[in-house]
Order: C-alpha cells, then structure tokens, then sequence
C-alpha cells in the first residue's frame, strides 16, 4: 500500500524483494469524483475526470515517476528491488471503485464512475519497449495481465477489464518508461458489446465460434500471416482498419488470457514479441501504437464465443506520415485505409528481424 | 467538368462568372478501384482505397490546389472567376459511384467501394477561415451544404450524405486554404446507425423528438448554452465526449439543413459562426477541430425524430495540449473527458469576442 492509500503488487521472473520504502510522488490522497453521463444520440456513457491536483513539489526535470526511487526528496512511483513488473493504481484515475453519487443534470442519466484505472510498468529500464523485453518477460507481462484482469474481474462491480499501451509521442505520450494501462469498467463498454452480438449471431449461425473459422481461413490464405508459431498468430486481418494493424490470437478459441496453458502462453509472447519488433523495424523507428488486450466480459458467465486476441493499431501508415482520425472515422464510425491487408502483411513478413 | 472528368460546382452570393478554363493539376483520370470488406467482430464496413497515383508533374513550392489558376503550367482545381465557393469530385476518393467488383476475399463479404467523395473549398482566399467568412457566406455554405445533400441524395444508390471539416495540422490537415470535404455512403455508417436507433426509441418513449426536450432542458439549465440565437443554439452539450464540444442546433426538430427555412437558415449561420469565433479565441490560436453535418438519411423516408445539428470536435483540452484517442476511446469506444460541460461552456461564454 502507498502512502497515499493506493495498491501496488510487483511481479518477478524471480522471487521479489523490495529494499526500499514503497513511495508515492505525493503522500497526499488525489479527491476524485469520477461520474459517468449517458449520451442520448451515440446511446454511450461518456465519463468525467476532474482531479483537483494537489501537488506538493515540482519535480526535477528528469524525474521519471516509473523508475523505482533513488532520491527519496523525490519518491516515484515504485520502490527498489528486485522486481521486473509493477502494477498500481493510478494516481489521477477517470473511474474509482467508490465513487460518489453526483449531482443530477436535467435531461441527463448521470451515475458515479465507477471502476478502476491501473498503471502497469513493464520492466525498471526506462529505455526498454515492450517488445525489446527478453520472450521471458513478455511471457510475464502475459501472467500479468491474467492475473490483474482474473483479479479485477473478482470484484463484482467489474464486468470488464481492457488491459492497454498508449505508445508514442505520436498519440500524446510523453513517458516514455515502458509501460501501459488498465481500465475496469462497471459496464460492458460500447466496442465489447458490438463484438459479443457479433460472435454470438456468428456461432449461432455457423455452430462453432469465430475465431476457428478465421484462423483456418487465415492458415489456408496464407497471405495475410505474419507468422504461425503454432498455438499462436500474427496476422493483418483482412478487414484491418489501420495500414499495418496486426492481431495476436490463439489458434484455438479462448475467452481470457488465463484460458491459455502455459505452452500456449509461452507461443503466444513469442508472436507478440515478433509483431512488435517488426513494426519497430518496419521503418526503422518505433512505432507508435495502441495495444489492446480483447478478452471476454468478467461478470462470471461463459463466453465460448469470444475471440480472445491482442490487437496492435499501428499509427504510422508510411514513413513519417500518420494516420488520423478524422471525418469519416469519428463523424461516421467508418474507417479509410489507404491499403489492402495483404499488401502490407507482405511488407511485414518480409522485414528482416536481426534478433529473432 | 474537369479535364479529367470530375464534376465542378461553382457558387456565389453573386452570380457566379468563370473567366479561365476549367483547370484540373493533372488532365490524366486517377484510376481508383475502392472496395468494402466487412469487419466481423466490430460489425462495421471498412474502406480500402488505394490509389495509382499518376502524377505528371511536380508542384511548385507554393502551389495551392484550392486557390483559382493564375499559372497556366500549374493548373490548380479552380478556375478564375466570381465566385465564392466550389465543390468538385475528390481526386483521390475512398468512394465512387461505379467502383468495380472486387476480387472475394475467403471468410469475408467484400463489396465494390460505391459512393463519392467531394471537395468544399469555402472561400477564394487562402488565408481564411469558416468562422471568419462574413455571416452572409456562412450562410451561402449552408445552402451549399444543403445543395449538396438533396443533390447526390438523389442518386438512390447513395444512403447518406456526411458534409465535414477536418482543420489543422494537429489533425493532419496540411492544406491550409479552408475547406472541407463531402462522403455520400451507400449505406447508413456505424454512428448514424446507432443514433436513429436511440432517436426512435426516445421519441416512441416520449412521444416527441429528443432535440425537442434538449432545447427545452438546456434553455431551462442555461448553464451550458453558449448563444442562443432564437431559430438556432449552441451548446456544449451535458454529455460532451470532448472539453470543447460545441453543438450548433436548429431550436425546432429537422432533419435536413434543407428543411430550415431562410431566417432559420440566417439565425442558424450567425450562431456557428459565433461557436467557431469562440474557439478560435478562447487560447489565441486557431482551434484545430473536426465539424460534421449530422443529417438524416437521404433514402427518401421521413425522420421525424432526426436531430439536425452540427458538432464541432475541438482538439484542444487546455492551450497546447491535444485530446488523444486512447486506450479506452478507440478499444472500448469510451471517451474520458477531464472537464465538466458546465465550466467549458462557461468559459466559452466568457469569450471576449471584437467582431460579433
């Protein structure tokens, strides 16, 4: 427990041990109300944040808050040790577990955010990326992501858990310690609800889930696979939305990241340290992106229709060109993507990877 | 027509005057074979459109392709002339009206990419912008707007009309010269979907249109009307998604701009250029943002329960920081907003505006 209430749990390839007081860049508890209100035409939640920020020091211009503590004038988020990945709760969160009632607005459903907002750091380098780790830890990294949405979802406030890494300048970032999110809502949020009707009508239809067609369709093609490791793949899909979008999936229906074996998750860091590597080497530069991680709502219930996978939405469609969501993306829901999948699946496959 | 084949509309306060052929930068047709592939788990259409970019020539520095053609060894895509806007064919479309079948895709429903995409130029000046035209050409474009609506609303393969501004180059936008651009969809996109359904539901529930019980709550409220204009508002509506969002409603239910009378039309003109004035001001810079046109479908039925309106989506959340689409936003379809719409639109008001 941090000072200021929060939790933090560390994880380790090898036994953790902690050598130095568990800090908070401030022992001052952050007031959060967080509150959700409904959209009538989009037929959404919307949530609100505003944190009254009270901040008791300025830090130091290289002050990371993700490095564990060495100047403890100035404590991090994280204490010293032995220890390769950490998870806390975030400090300026958008949904809490307790959030209070808010005030009524005419017109309006409004409810309290509740929730959880989760920071996970994913290694002590500042320098790293997530797919520079060793295969061992993003072997981990998989453990812990499991572990969290497993513990998370026990809380029967959280239907859902969306584990996730912002990465890039490109998209706003400005730490850039590697490390990612995540975020529990009380509600199955509006792209899982979409999906689950999908892959239910889908099974329904077909008698068997989504994900063995596609991967066997995938097998069969061929074109659009980045790379078969067996009980796990890369691919574009063919309905990619972003240039050099690429999905991480099981080759067997799966909900949770917990569903998968231990040699099922050790293939699947494999493809997913593979993907991401090739896109940093792709134009020689780090790719930003948004990872997600997809599994199936954590209200109890089965879902042998969800498709678990890791989605990478790469920002970069060409060398130093963007891609941005504008007109028809946000006004109309609908995607532009200036290639086909197959073509860039090609370009992907054909990157040439020094370390793997 | 162009020399290429794309369609020219020119429009004017005063009767409209060409004085040069009618240019295109290059006299060769852009061969584009646009296709739809349907995305399975989000249960969306996705836009391919990869283009032959046949470019004959090299544009000079300072070449503008919205500005007329001074330089006949430079065409540009205007004329000279008296007029004060022009629509023409994008020459690089994600839509077209005869896009060709394209090859299947194994696993996936693949379509021809039917549709069309157009170009606005507002205004003859490069420098400009929407909301400093005089009101008077405000107006015009709203009746441009509407003309462009009924117009390829009439070709029955075409369902719906998203007339649109994406500015700034924190969205991408490198063209400066203001402008905005046109979708017509053979179908009705993901957003509009949804929000004819919520529509439907509310006035079966409540017996009226939603906008009528909106006008009604946020005149009552007050706290979040930024102007009220009689015929027509501006908000930042209670369940805003960004800090700035500005909704520029009509104050009597409609669906189209078409269907506004003049003096609504007048009123309704004065009031976004009043919004997009107050952007532009509120941190002394020029508001990046993307402005849609939210109108019914154009399949000939009638949508008593359409809310009419333009949304405008300012990129700025305070001076110099930019609203990302991040983890929860693009992987749950979920906005997180750091503001309440109440003191966003206080400060909006509170815009000191020279002109108006």
């Amino acid at each position: 427990m941090k000072p200021d209430g929060r939790a933090l749990t560390l994880y380790g390839l090898a036994p953790v041990e902690v050598e130095s007081p568990i800090p908070s860049p401030d022992p001052q508890p952050v007031v959060a109300r967080p509150q959700m209100r409904w959209h009538p035409v989009r037929g959404e939640w919307v949530m609100y944040a505003a944190h009254r920020q009270n901040r008791t020091f300025l830090p130091p211009p290289e002050y990371n808050p993700l490095a564990p503590t060495h100047d403890e004038a100035h404590p991090t988020e994280l204490p010293r040790g032995r220890y390769d990945m950490a998870v806390f709760d975030n400090r300026f969160p958008s949904l809490i577990p307790d959030a209070p009632e808010p005030d009524p607005v005419p017109g309006v459903p409004v409810r309290p955010g509740v929730g959880k907002c989760e920071v996970v750091v994913f290694s002590q380098d500042p320098t790293g990326t997530l797919g520079g780790l060793p295969v061992e830890e993003v072997r981990l990294l998989l453990d812990v992501w499991a572990d969290r949405t497993t513990e998370l979802g026990r809380d029967p406030r959280l239907q859902y858990v969306l584990p996730f890494e912002n990465r890039g300048v490109e998209v706003g970032v400005t730490l850039h310690h590697p490390h990612g999110q995540i975020y529990a809502y009380d509600h199955l949020p509006p792209v899982q609800t979409r999906a689950l009707g999908q892959m239910r009508a889908w099974r329904e239809e077909h008698g068997r889930p989504w994900l063995t067609d596609f991967i066997r369709t995938e097998r069969e093609a061929g074109l659009r696979v980045i790379r078969d490791g067996g009980a796990a793949l890369s691919v574009v899909p063919p309905f990619a939305r972003f240039t050099y979008e690429t999905w991480v999936l099981p080759t067997r229906p799966a909900a949770f990241l917990s569903d998968l074996e231990d040699a099922e998750r050790d293939a699947f860091a494999a493809v997913l340290k593979d993907a991401l590597m090739r896109l940093d080497a792709l134009f020689g530069v780090r790719m930003p992106y948004l990872l997600t991680v997809q599994q199936a709502p954590t209200d109890g219930q089965s879902y042998p229709e969800w498709p678990l996978r890791i989605e990478i939405s790469p920002y970069l469609r060409a060398p130093g060109r963007l891609k941005y969501l504008a007109g028809t993306e946000q006004g109309a829901g609908e995607f532009a993507n200036d290639a086909l999948p197959e073509q860039k699946a090609a370009e992907l496959r054909e990157v040439a990877l020094a370390v793997l």
